[in-house]
């Protein structure tokens, strides 16, 4: 139950960061809906096809559609008060990474996958809604480039699956993994950490 | 009978479209027959992935592949007279996409799922095609920005369901749905409609 | 045995081709393994989705995740050695092409589909990890571009597909398809040969 809230709270959150990127772009209001779907329910969708985990979420769930999409239109409203907001959309943000993260290996585990399918799951779930995003806004993936993003998620899959393998009950892990996440992000974002990047020059293809 | 005749005229069209695009892009012509592919078949084809409705169409029917590969490489022989054709290419353009669209709502239909799902399911199949070209050849997608062309993809999608709802038989239901669809693209191309774009100018990710 | 072999080389030398694209955008440690995996195993992963084909290799085998996000890692460390090693990058990532066509043709054919669709979906796993690469890193991809690539997967499903028609062991049809498959992509290196390009400049849409 509490669960389900923090997966509604965390696709409302990343509707509206993704409507904010689609109004960069100036995209029409369809535009915005269908980039705020994609961001929202995007990694999701990647992880169920690849596991073959039919039906999908939101083709069960027909109404997280809707609320991603009202979410997005929303925001295309109140985008001026939005910037007053920064701070509670970086926590948000965060928030649903990390419950994506965890949803995305609780999939696997069900599913009764190994250990780095499970750590995989996790990562596709978090991040690449994300990258989808950026794809159809022709950018390069923030998240190869930028933000500690990528590694939170693998750390908070990494935490679940050792504290599940160290015999703790499953509320236990998915609590540790969240807590983890979300302080390992907010002090990335605070600190500006960074993962080291390997730049490469050379002429040949 | 007649609508695998539309089918196969809507993927026809939809292929020389794609490849006059690729070849502004100056793709050699396995890069314009892929990209003919995609764009006529991988709307379908993400609409079957995401409802995971197998076989694929054009798995079932490899004679789609050729025809589309045939129209693609034809279009790069005549290519200089296309332009004189224009109108006739955005008339096939417009019955592509409510062809398209309808056939997205009868499989999700047919599959018993949701009305919300039903319009989703239309809205890929018609629309998702385009976008892949566009993110192919790196544009940002054109459906999101310039055109009233998703719109009428779900217009298309809300009159065939609410003809539906309302009783009518399924016939009567295809064929409102298409008109609606077409008379309004083509007044949409005629007297250059547009959705109302959300644009949004801000410093801070 | 042999062929698990060669699909190690492949996913290896597919993974540190990989690696150096991503370097040259600039992508942090994470992004690399990213890049390197979808490019390693995205074409695979595809032509499975695409057929409905369960579970995908890297579910099944989570060690190929391993070895390509090893092998990038280690591309990322030896990155300035490797220009001296150009030669050898070019014969293992045609082998990889040629290895990865024959595994797809072979997929489609356990699966007993249709000439045209084993030509598919040898291409789609020979030639799509690069596509998606490409996408990736935000570039028109190569492969619809400057490289005899494609039609070089083209040429290995052909034969692969012929020798099989005319009755040879499958075994004789592998061989045949991966030596000419090798020998002309070499020679189109070494040649530089192209296919012909569709430029087409006009200024409607």
């Amino acid at each position: 139950m509490l669960f389900v809230t923090l997966y509604v709270i965390a696709i409302t959150a990343e509707a509206m960061t993704a409507a904010l990127s689609a109004g960069r772009r100036s995209m029409d209001w369809v535009g915005v809906c269908v980039i705020a779907c994609v961001t929202a329910l995007g990694g999701g969708s990647l992880r169920d096809v690849l596991l073959g985990h039919y039906p999908l979420t939101w083709v069960k769930h027909p109404e997280y559609l809707l609320i991603t999409a009202a979410a997005a239109l929303l925001t295309a409203f109140i985008a001026p008060v939005m910037r007053r907001l920064r701070a509670l959309f970086l926590l948000l943000d965060a928030l649903g990474l990390v419950v994506f993260t965890v949803i995305g290996c609780q999939v696997a585990l069900e599913m009764q996958l190994s250990p780095i399918i499970v750590l995989v799951s996790g990562m596709i779930t978090g991040c690449f809604g994300g990258v989808m995003r950026d794809v159809l806004c022709n950018e390069i993936p923030l998240l190869f480039r930028h933000e500690l993003y990528a590694s939170v998620s693998v750390l908070v899959g990494l935490v679940f699956i050792g504290t599940l393998y160290a015999g703790m009950p499953q509320q236990v892990a998915v609590l540790a993994a969240m807590v983890t996440g979300l302080v390992v992000r907010l002090l990335a974002i605070r600190f500006d950490w960074h993962m080291p990047k390997f730049v490469y020059r050379d002429d040949w293809k």
